[in-house]
């Protein structure tokens, strides 16, 4: 969980909590906590950016809830930006490197997309999926260019990362932790939503409950889980 | 002021504050608020690691004192780390560029080092000076290799950075907030004090009073001005 107050491009304040159960305790008294200290009152803000996946579904689906009620409370802009790009991010923009996110998925699979600094601008140039680790840096292992792979190694990861192709690079601990205040950078160019309330979280694969849903609701695939339950 | 908790090589929680004045009403009170959270009381902690300058002075000496009382109190090893290395290590180990991170030291002087990544580490090549920024532009502008500056362009500096001469570039604000996240990580591969009361925070340069005293003392110029007074 990571939470930062951003004026123009300056960080006023910011916590990053992990290794902690139930986040979603702390997410509302922790922005209380950093605005009581720069003394801003909600009528201060003028736009929320959110992160709005992939990741684990309760915390993205708390960051998204969080930052909608937020914006829609106080008639601000909104904008999303991708986990991924996020995490993405904290390769400066120093080399043309193939700069490739990950998030633990499970399962031997992951969250993972391709970016790229161009210009100033960090590109996404494959877009963010969820796959097997092992197809990953199966796919990587054919680019041409160099490539930093950027993201937490959990224990299941390990031994799939234990080796990995030449022109591949690991990057963990500090690089891979989300910054709250790179995410408001991000968020400073994208464009706000045209609606708060269409928002949804980019869970990039169906849950549990919805492909056991659709084994007995084939109809259903066409359509929005969410909505139609 | 940052702080972080830090097991092993996994942030628990961290929070940093900027823009805010009188830093130091928020250094225990954050502690605490951090401990709390992560559920940690004090006898957990092993070790403290402070940034001991360069940099402001009442900011170093805050923390340098809050360190050695904690890790007096606690009797638990105390490591203090050069706060333009923590800097430098916001580049990651991708290149082999020369990273010189830089605080505003008023006047149109810096705080500058000189760091390269070798093998995972990131060693100091050029000791941590106080000189003037143009001065260390003209430095770097004859290095052969390339070279990335890490720091805030402060107002004052401005026109200072404006125009860097080829192969030197800049790297500013997210890349330019000290992470103590980072400074725990690089205080793992250093050796604690031997003696916690004789550590002095490295201000680099004389303070006004001590510059005042010396032209009344001459006698004093090879003499710590702390211990004269």
């Amino acid at each position: 969980m990571a939470i930062a107050l951003v004026e123009n491009r300056n960080l006023m304040a910011t916590t990053t909590l992990k290794m902690v159960k139930n986040h979603s305790v702390y997410v509302l008294p922790t922005i209380d906590r950093l605005m009581e200290i720069v003394k801003w009152t909600p009528e201060d803000l003028d736009q929320i950016v959110v992160a709005s996946g992939p990741g684990s579904y309760t915390g993205i689906r708390i960051a998204v809830t969080t930052a909608k009620v937020l914006a829609d409370t106080l008639g601000i802009n909104l904008v999303t930006v991708s986990s991924l790009q996020v995490l993405a991010a904290n390769i400066p923009p120093l080399t043309n490197e193939i700069i490739v996110p990950f998030f633990d998925a499970r399962r031997g699979t992951v969250f993972a997309g391709q970016y790229q600094w161009q210009n100033g601008s960090l590109l996404n140039i494959q877009a963010d999926q969820h796959l097997e680790m092992a197809d990953l840096i199966s796919q990587l292992s054919k680019c041409s260019a160099s490539v930093v792979l950027v993201g937490e190694v959990t224990a299941k990861l390990t031994t799939l990362l234990a080796d990995l192709p030449q022109g591949i690079r690991l990057m963990t601990a500090v690089r891979a932790l989300p910054s709250a205040y790179q995410l408001a950078l991000l968020g400073k160019a994208k464009k706000p939503v045209a609606d708060v309330n269409t928002v949804v979280p980019r869970y990039l694969r169906r849950t549990e409950a919805e492909m056991n849903w659709l084994q007995t609701h084939p109809e259903g695939m066409d359509h929005d889980y969410v909505q139609r339950v």
